[in-house]
């Protein structure tokens, strides 16, 4: 039997696949137009903060406001609708799809990819967002935020790529535009960025709490 | 097809499964004697600490070295071993042919079952012990170590048992004995205590972000 729809495995079970409405110039479009809104946000937010934002936090911020938009929005939706997503048609179905090709997980309900997006979306994106809003207030919040999104995020990460490694990358198209274009390169980015926010992270929690033992022993000592 | 072994799926394909020589006793013998051990050099270290360690803090000092040799000693030989673990005669794959009527992805390389616990054996058992020794030592690097180790805990808990939820338990053993008193029961230890330790740790650093913060601005002003 000839599968009904493009991608792989070929004999991936998807009887409710439809088409996209958006072809692939469009889904980029309406993407790069969200997360162009979510930087502009962050600089906005940067600019009225009460405080002078280093430019290395304001990358912070603006890395952690696109992430918590992507998995609240963009995952979130995909955690309530994963079962039907493959016949949906709604601009995030659309893009859904089309990421697809990198990753038929995404229209079969695996149970993996659906739990860790839920996680990524109810956990992951709401504190990447405390961990910006940590930055523009100052607060003590931030490295602990920072620190857990990103150990979330890399955890997730680690474990989704692994797995489709481990299956011999079943579920992605080989062609290179969707392979290394879409399955590597996208994902990697949310491999590199976190780990280094979880050392940086790592470092000034070391650092924080080594002077607040010190100010406890003298506070002591008083 | 009768299946030649005695786990969940009965069509497991397990052509290399060997019975253990150990019973259920001896693996509980096994098991017990090791976390006894563990335990016994928690409370050695304890008591050659230079500082006072409080009651809490011995706990998890206990805690954190019994995850460490866990995670180092029994999953490491799992993710060393996994191929062929179901046909070894060795102490260690009795206990995980023990444990797999509870969950027999742990005999069938299964690829998250895999990598979850390359993570474990890697990163969260090395990371616990850091915990343990920041406690000893009183080293800042305890609550950090502590809140990494407890966050990766229950991200790899939560998806393991989300997985086999969402399968419908399909990999365990349906026997009360083998379902709340191994995958329930064992699995809930490692959701409740890193759940508290994740919280106790988010506490901890805040307040310690907190008084580093005033010390900094305190140090300015002077």
């Amino acid at each position: 039997m000839t599968a009904e729809h493009p991608y792989f495995p070929r004999d991936a079970h998807l009887p409710h696949y439809v088409a996209s409405t958006l072809d692939v110039c469009g889904a980029f479009t309406v993407l790069g137009g969200a997360v162009a809104v979510l930087m502009v946000t962050a600089g906005v937010l940067i600019g009225r903060a009460t405080r002078r934002v280093s430019c290395k936090d304001r990358a912070v911020v603006v890395w952690m406001l696109v992430c918590a938009g992507i998995h609240m929005v963009l995952e979130g939706y995909f955690s309530f609708n994963h079962r039907r997503l493959a016949g949906m048609d709604t601009v995030l179905a659309d893009l859904w799809r089309e990421y697809s090709h990198a990753d038929s997980r995404y229209l079969t309900s695996d149970p993996f990819t659906v739990i860790m997006e839920g996680i990524t979306a109810a956990f992951d994106g709401p504190l990447a967002a405390v961990c910006a809003y940590g930055i523009l207030a100052d607060s003590p919040v931030r490295y602990p935020a920072q620190l857990a999104t990103s150990l979330a995020q890399l955890y997730g990460n680690v474990l989704y790529m692994g797995i489709n490694y481990m299956e011999g990358f079943r579920y992605t198209n080989p062609h290179p535009f969707y392979f290394y274009g879409y399955f590597v390169l996208m994902n990697a980015v949310w491999i590199v960025v976190p780990a280094y926010l979880l050392y940086d992270a790592g470092r000034h929690i070391y650092r924080g709490m080594l002077i607040a033992q010190r100010a406890e022993v003298v506070k002591k000592g008083c």
